[in-house]
């Protein structure tokens, strides 16, 4: 299965990245950038410099709309980094950025690959918006496997609303009401996949400069997430997850549902049914369950095989 | 099956206090009265002549406890009538109320019938948490089939808040952290279950007393529904929900999930996980999906017989 990541390269997106390289299922085809956890030009730094550094700088990296100014909040510099990547210095990359606007190349990218490609965003729902309102038939035939939201659990930057949504709210409530296939792997399922310190010191142990960065990065994250949910134990492993899903659906439960966003009143930004569409086939699945044991597993395992291979 | 039911005797309450009088796999031996659509002593007055309308006038009813100078909402007098049965008159009942308190009638019966019985809450929860309280006992051992709460859906008295809960979201909460077994059938599942004034129709050509008093009652309901969620196309079968799965299970698809109730902040009355406890043992199950053709022809069904044998 050909995949496209959609990413606002903080850590777990840098996780993500590395999971999408080494999953065996997934043939990486181009990373698109959004804003969120980093501007889009640092997404874009980011993100080439980590290909480069996991052997694969000739996937194309591609920009996306950003709202003008954007700053990322106080929370996402302190669980990120003002860097994105948990104040570790990356080699700098050699690539550049393509001029083709990322929305254009996910709606080629449909048309091309159809029902063998799926679309991993991780971040705020403006670029897949963007592209379904330029193209309605990218709407109908992509394939999407979303990071974000939270339907049965609290959210994370208010009581109803995760942090990719809030960014954008009337984008994902755009994405819930004409996306013909998405799968939504939020709060509900992503805090119940936890990485520790000993994970990776696994990959620290794989000697590479890939091992010790990515172990590097993810102890920054350990230690942000130590003091915002001291009840986790953990990281939450967001965005690989819904890379996870991705790949082999079967490491969740989903319930399905026709879903919103809620863009005005007091739950702006929160993902939750919607009560005019209950009777009417559903066009989303929310997962609400996961086999965390077997893709906390998995994911450490690929990992730390891609790093000591580099 | 045995099972008790805690009322605030309003249109859905009657229409679930029917159903678990003809259910056959359950066996009604005591209704106790809450507050909520109507007062207390308008909750005793409403069962007390429902179940002598019905025959069951051997059926003992308790009073439970309320917050001084209750009255119901404008919404709930509007959805049920002022007098609780869509201002529909019942003949006056000739019997009384126990003068045992409702929490001690839970309890002790809890202590008798363990296992064997069935509790099932359509009301706010605040009797059965002052059963909790009067005796830890009580919530371990109880089973209880509460209607009430919204998990995936938003709520019909706020975005976030169901109206049973909205009453005494401490209670509710008390509730999910300490009950030992208690299945949550809230909005998630009961506005999918719909019933219109065809299915009344069926009802009042029974031709008896029971049969015309029940279809005049739902077809106020169905009228007020029309004005309040005319996209439903019907009225919500809420309270008799929760006795249907108490007798039948498989009906619904649940979450198995803990659960808490916010009682601060914005979100205050909302139901929604406990996103410290995601990785604990679930104590509570959630409907999230329902067989709801299966549900209404049964119950329809089941409505009809009973009515047309009285």
């Amino acid at each position: 299965m050909k995949a496209i990541l959609d990413l606002d390269t903080g850590i777990d997106d840098a996780l993500a990245l590395a999971y999408a390289i080494a999953h065996p299922d997934l043939e990486l085809i181009g990373v698109t950038c959004t804003y969120g956890n980093v501007t889009v030009p640092l997404a874009v730094r980011n993100t080439l410099a980590l290909l480069e550094l996991l052997g694969k700088g000739d996937v194309p990296v591609f920009a996306g709309p950003s709202p003008a100014g954007f700053r990322p909040s106080e929370i996402s510099s302190f669980i990120h980094g003002r860097n994105g990547v948990g104040e570790v210095l990356l080699p700098p990359a050699t690539g550049q950025v393509q001029s083709q606007p990322a929305a254009e190349f996910l709606i080629q990218a449909v048309h091309e690959h159809g029902a063998d490609l799926v679309i991993i965003p991780t971040g705020p729902s403006t670029t897949i918006a963007a592209a379904m309102r330029q193209d309605p038939s990218f709407a109908a035939n992509a394939h999407l496997v979303m990071m974000g939201g939270a339907l049965t659990v609290p959210g994370n930057v208010t009581p109803w609303s995760e942090a990719n949504i809030s960014q954008d709210p009337e984008a994902t409530d755009y994405l819930f009401r004409h996306a013909g296939d998405i799968t939504m792997v939020g709060l509900d399922v992503t805090l119940r996949t936890l990485l520790t310190a000993e994970e990776s010191a696994r990959w620290r142990a794989s000697g590479t400069r890939a091992g010790r960065i990515f172990a590097d990065m993810v102890d920054y994250y350990i230690g942000a997430y130590a003091t915002t949910s001291p009840y986790l134990g953990g990281c939450g492993l967001h965005d690989p997850l819904a890379v996870a899903v991705a790949a082999d659906a079967s490491l969740v439960d989903v319930l399905s549902i026709n879903l919103k966003t809620d863009t005005t009143g007091p739950t702006r930004g929160r993902t939750i049914a919607d009560e005019t569409r209950l009777s009417t086939p559903a066009t989303a699945k929310v997962a609400v369950g996961v086999d965390s044991e077997r893709f906390v597993r998995e994911f450490v395992e690929l990992l730390e095989t891609l790093f000591s291979e580099l």
